[in-house]
């Protein structure tokens, strides 16, 4: 699988694919960054005006509720109805879903009406989403999550898509097939975003539309070994703020040699 | 004083407070990081439709008028209420305030509806909150604001509240006891959102619900010696680009003997 | 005319000019910075409650509709026609003109409702604007854009206004007299906001008034040079992270004898 995946990273800067993102606000200019370092195209059009006019454009659909509100929720609505009537492949970031009523309300209602072909979250953001399901359909006691590959694997079978559970070691699975990817550093939980830039380079690579279980491991992996050479690069005198440059630059100088010699994956 | 705010440093690491922040779209990346480098966590969820409940989950919400709108304001004045049925303090942010009409009947109805446990701005800003205050008592013409330590001191007494006005010198009051900050670097003025992260930081010592005055203190005099040190480490090819990063860097690595060498307060 | 241009950049660290940017959220941050860097001083008010308001206060305002919704275009509207009442120039960019109805319906009615001072655009959406108006007028087909320089020209001579081209060489033109600057890296796409940033730097030298042609050409310039400067200080090691800090030094750093060394512009 390895050598799949790594032919992914050269072809994405060949294609250069348009990533459609409706995003959050304190973490979209990350995205941006992240996906033009990758080797892909950013545009970010939340408005109802004009959101499902962009996704028909891109060739992926990025929906992350950071800061969700009534007008880019439409905006998600609509974007995500179009990107599914063009086949264009959504991922969907479900940021703090389980916070408030009104997040989880419409995380759930993205997941049924949208149906995202990759979901990325934190174990307690994904476990939420099953744990949503489970009480409407009386459920829940009957559930426990131990892992993150249990939790992946739970999220995929119950949405019928990729689930990605970020955390110390990453989960990836299809419902059947389950992986985990043993790359990250502790310093990428000490800047914003990490998740959210995670979710756009997985939808960078899904817009390639090759394998869509490769495209999220694709994303995800390269997070987290960016992660790993930026901080191993830092010295005594550095801290968070070189930490996120250096980040942006392993992103902007990788590829398949650099990502084949990086990433540490298990089938479990 | 300076060994029991030290030790704010070593506690906001250990506790890890969450920072509910409804800011401006400018500077909320840089907040956001700036929360995390001083070793808290921020969440920031501006539209009514959850931000109330989401200031319930906080320890400190922190309130920035800078791209001020109509939705983000209900939301203020519903996080706000939140807080402050729960005894969460909130620290106001009145960015701008005295520049256009809708700004400043906004700002007043923070601090009417809300009272602020915390106000920070520069000493524009800050006269204007009085100035405003004494047209409506009708008498503006006798206040002459002459120092940032007379107008910490008179927003103190007007509010009840701590207020902290940035400057040259940092100026902190409670009405009783004031003080000023002798650090800083012309460097921070250079580049956008320092008065807005040193709001941000207030907040996060806020939230450990030790001492308001000793947070004031502690997030203003962050912001000023982490400055200094990243001013002082560049060289004659470097700007505000590499400022802004390695202001990030010494936020992240500050720690309590840091912040003592580096440190200077009076008593005025 | 290089002799006269670079008196500006002495001139706008001297007058430290108000801008007001009613901006797109992926690139506020980086909008404000550059502006500060370049040594004016940035403002950001979209609500309708307050841009007109704010927009009097300002010695230029930037529009730019990257994220465009039915709030901030009322802003713009707003802000605009306060601005052509007190004669303060507004400088236009309007990013992905074309892409959608929405987009280019709005472009279309910014253009003839507030008559910009400068407009800001890629070869693509220059043409667009063209092309648009061309339509209206049924010429259409009879539509022929081949280079930089002609679009600029063309674009200048329809809306009577300075047109600015951006690309491998950028177009500045005021329908009279067109030149193209031959300053500029590809490293520049490789990170978003470069176009917006080019737009904010444009403001501030025309905030000047003194000449908005020379403040085209200055404010373009300036980006294509730092860039240059930015991209050849890097190492093997280094990618779009580092770039986009060093872009920042080198705006801040720039003075009349940096911009009089770097800067390639002839007239065509």
């Amino acid at each position: 699988m390895e050598k799949e995946i790594a032919e992914l990273f050269t072809e994405l800067r060949y294609k250069k694919p348009l990533i459609h993102q409706i995003t959050n606000f304190v973490t979209m200019n990350d995205c941006a960054n992240v996906t033009l370092a990758a080797g892909a195209s950013p545009v970010m059009a939340s408005s109802p005006c004009e959101a499902g006019e962009m996704a028909m454009l891109s060739e992926a659909l990025v929906i992350n509720i950071g800061t969700l509100q009534p007008e880019s929720f439409d905006g998600m609505m609509s974007a995500g109805k179009a990107a599914n009537s063009k086949g264009i492949p959504v991922i969907f970031d479900p940021v703090g879903v389980g916070a408030t009523v009104y997040r989880t309300n419409c995380a759930m209602e993205i997941i049924k009406g949208i149906r995202p072909a990759i979901i990325r979250g934190n174990a307690s953001e994904m476990n939420r989403l099953i744990g949503g399901q489970s009480i409407t359909k009386g459920v829940d006691a009957a559930y426990v999550a131990d892992s993150n590959a249990e939790i992946a694997r739970t999220v995929a079978a119950a949405f019928n898509c990729i689930a990605v559970v970020s955390g110390k070691e990453d989960a990836v699975s299809n419902g059947k097939h389950t992986y985990l990817i043993q790359n990250g550093h502790p310093m990428l939980t000490r800047i914003t975003g990490t998740g959210c830039m995670s979710s756009a380079l997985i939808g960078c690579f899904a817009a390639l539309r090759i394998n869509l279980l490769h495209s999220a491991v694709a994303g995800i992996s390269l997070m987290g070994i960016a992660g790993e050479l930026a901080a191993t690069s830092l010295s005594d005198q550095e801290g968070t703020g070189t930490f996120r440059v250096r980040l942006l630059d392993f992103i902007s100088l990788m590829n398949k040699e650099m990502w084949l010699e990086g990433v540490r994956i298990i089938e479990v």
